[in-house]
């Protein structure tokens, strides 16, 4: 089979060429063909556009092609609602989540968009809470140490010059956080995972330039299909701060060589209910051309 | 008014202390009280959270408390099916998106997660096409001068050593792709945006060690809000990809001082349906404990 075959169905309409981004196909005796088959991405954007379900796809499976069902898109009103739903969640239950949960959650991640449909994200997923304890003991000990070198004043001294004024002012306003974090962690509790039982760690290649665009898509369906299914979540930053900064950190994770953590998230039964939304800061918009000048739309 | 104010309807149930993860808050006589009001990051959960409704939070309006209705939160499955609608829209019509619907759009990022709270994505709008063109111009004009260095023996011989022995493949892998981005400008077409209407540029500061990862969430947000209204988008690679290497790429959008482009992405009514969702490849997951070992929950 070529890369793409039309059954007698087609009518030679041409949307299958037209849908085709990287311009793999072309009509010859108006019936599609593959003239440059080595640039097919498995986007299938060919076989979902034909209106008379006329096209196959050497390489796609023609079952993995559902229809879309214009009821299981929801109102701006219902979409926005739930958005409100899915917030960070910080207060676990105990409860174990099954794995056959976890992984039903994971599922979602297939949806997510990929650079070139590369679907290269891989998650690693953690439901050990001794190991969770100790992957918190490290970040921590990482954020003590950055706190040590953010106090030393010859660390001080060159900071400016090695890192640019706006990241040290930053690093160093950040400086009473991290000393929360220790002095919490001194405490007994975990600051970083919350005592959640789960753990997802996304992540991909190191040379893929957007790998960490693709892991934090993909953690983005995950933490919304949880809302669905009375789960929360929580991204932590720290984790990923402390596996950028720590070879301890990198080892203990353990991901295979060449790949990179870019998006954490703790996963859990909600300990309490939430009752409201939140309210938020409306985002910061300017237009192109300006609002106002002679080519802009104004306030249409 | 301090940070927060509990009514006579307060129970001194504790929730709200145990809610706010940075710790500002504690009881005192059965009541809420700031003991770390710096701390705050807005999150607004000590509000949310109370279930009679006592909570005032001195930063925050109480009118921006919406109720959360559980019927507004869809079952997994009209979730993912939801997500099946989600596609690269390349195609779209000639209609201009009125500022009015972007705007609508735009407000679903405020909902998106960022780190700390933040909440300082920016938007970027341009809706003229002849600023767009420019843009796919200077972008594919980005990818021939990357072409002939690509090309170039002197480049090819240190590249390796330079950028590590993956991401020298992947560039070099990646000639025929830019080949074509090259060739298909000059044959009259967008290989960049696609002829769009609408493009959007999230953006956020450059010392902001999470202003991509916050920039992504929030540019997903409106994307999935976009499949509501019947609008299509598409993620635009090559443009940050542009931004991140060209000077002149930067000029011509014109970002405020000390900010950087994190997604770029395409908007417009799309120019043909598609009738199916499309396959993809499961997820790669990795277990810790590992399955069958001796502290793994095996096929739970």
């Amino acid at each position: 089979m070529h890369l793409v075959e039309a059954t007698e169905a087609c009518t030679g309409c041409g949307l299958c060429v037209r849908a085709c981004s990287p311009g793999c196909l072309a009509l010859e005796d108006e019936r599609p063909r593959a003239v440059r088959a080595e640039a097919c991405i498995l986007c299938g954007h060919c076989v979902a556009v034909c209106p008379v379900d006329a096209l196959r796809h050497r390489d796609l499976d023609p079952a993995g092609f559902a229809p879309l069902r214009p009821e299981a898109v929801p109102s701006p009103e219902a979409f926005r609602e739930f958005l409100h739903w899915r917030r960070s969640v910080r207060l676990y239950r105990d409860d174990p989540v099954p794995r056959s949960l976890v992984e039903a959650l994971l599922e979602a991640a297939r949806y997510a968009p990929t650079a070139t449909n590369a679907q290269n994200v891989q998650f690693l997923v953690v439901d050990d809470r001794a190991f969770i304890h100790d992957l918190a003991r490290l970040t921590v000990d990482c954020f003590r140490k950055l706190l040590g070198q953010l106090r030393n004043p010859l660390v001080r001294a060159i900071l400016t010059p090695a890192v640019g004024k706006e990241v040290a002012r930053r690093a160093l306003e950040e400086v009473p956080d991290f000393q929360r974090l220790v002095d919490r962690w001194r405490a007994g509790k975990d600051p970083i995972f919350h005592n959640a039982p789960v753990l997802l760690v996304a992540h991909a290649e190191k040379a893929d330039y957007f790998g960490r665009d693709n892991c934090l898509f993909a953690t983005y369906n995950v933490m919304l299909e949880a809302v669905t299914r009375g789960l929360g979540t929580c991204l932590i930053g720290y984790f990923i701060v402390a596996w950028d900064r720590d070879r301890r950190v990198r080892e203990a994770l353990g991901l295979p060589e060449g790949q990179r953590a870019y998006a954490a998230c703790t996963l859990g039964y909600p300990a309490v209910r939430y009752h409201k939304a939140v309210p938020r800061r409306p985002v910061a918009v300017a237009w192109r051309p300006e609002r106002g000048s002679p080519g802009g739309a104004g306030g249409a």
